[in-house]
């Protein structure tokens, strides 16, 4: 098993904002992807994610708000079915520190580099996001590589 | 242990330019720190890499031109002790595609978060000196947290 993890700062006092970006469709749309189905506010609600071809539904498994959001990978790439994803939430001197999970890879294949480096191209978008009202979710996000 | 993963694509036909990018002194300065001392392309050199008041000195322990680099950390942050870093580069498509790992920290604390994200930003930064002439090395790297 393995996972992949990050650690961005969010500069602004309120909390509650950044969670709301993780549990409403608007919120998600603003930093992942702009086609985003269903809102993340209660457990066993299933979110889904598109992204040109392909795509992610999550159900949302845990949430204890403010602080902390989990997610299950209901269905997308081989890969990811029977991976989880959690969000922390902390304040700390003027940030928000989000701590990022995407936990039980069965393998570290080369789509797991490249997940790991995307995501951090998207918290670094959901940082924009908050800090200045603009993110850049796909399709306008960040291309890391041929895979985008 | 845990092991940071990352894949970026540089649309470049030159996989020499990037290995002359992860085994000079000059190449290195452009995209992690303009605080390089030492040469990358002998193993055994130590190439000693600053960021304000600390910083990290690599061994080079493996090179295989122009194709993979390795590292071990011989000094740095505790957490960083014992740890190695590679870079494997191959051609696909019009990119060079860069798989990176820095592998074998003890556990999967805060501070691995931070790091593995940080990677990814200087990998970015790698990409666009490699791109577009221009990196992003610190002082003037992004910022992800209240770590920097």
């Amino acid at each position: 098993m393995a996972d992949i993890l990050h650690r961005v700062g969010i500069q602004t006092a309120s909390i509650e904002k950044v969670y709301q970006a993780l549990t409403t469709r608007d919120g998600l749309a603003g930093w992942w992807t702009t086609n985003t189905s269903g809102e993340g506010d209660q457990t066993g609600n299933i979110i889904a994610f598109r992204f040109g071809a392909g795509g992610f539904d999550m159900r949302v498994t845990e949430l204890r708000e403010p602080a902390y959001v989990r997610w299950e990978v209901s269905d997308g790439p081989e890969e990811w079915i029977g991976t989880s994803i959690s969000f922390e939430l902390r304040q700390e001197d003027d940030f928000i520190i989000l701590l990022f999970k995407h936990m039980n890879w069965q393998e570290p294949v080369e789509f797991m580099h490249h997940c790991s480096t995307k995501w951090a191209v998207f918290l670094m978008s959901l940082k924009s996001l908050i800090e200045t009202g603009k993110g850049s979710p796909d399709p306008d996000d960040v291309k890391i590589d041929n895979w985008n």
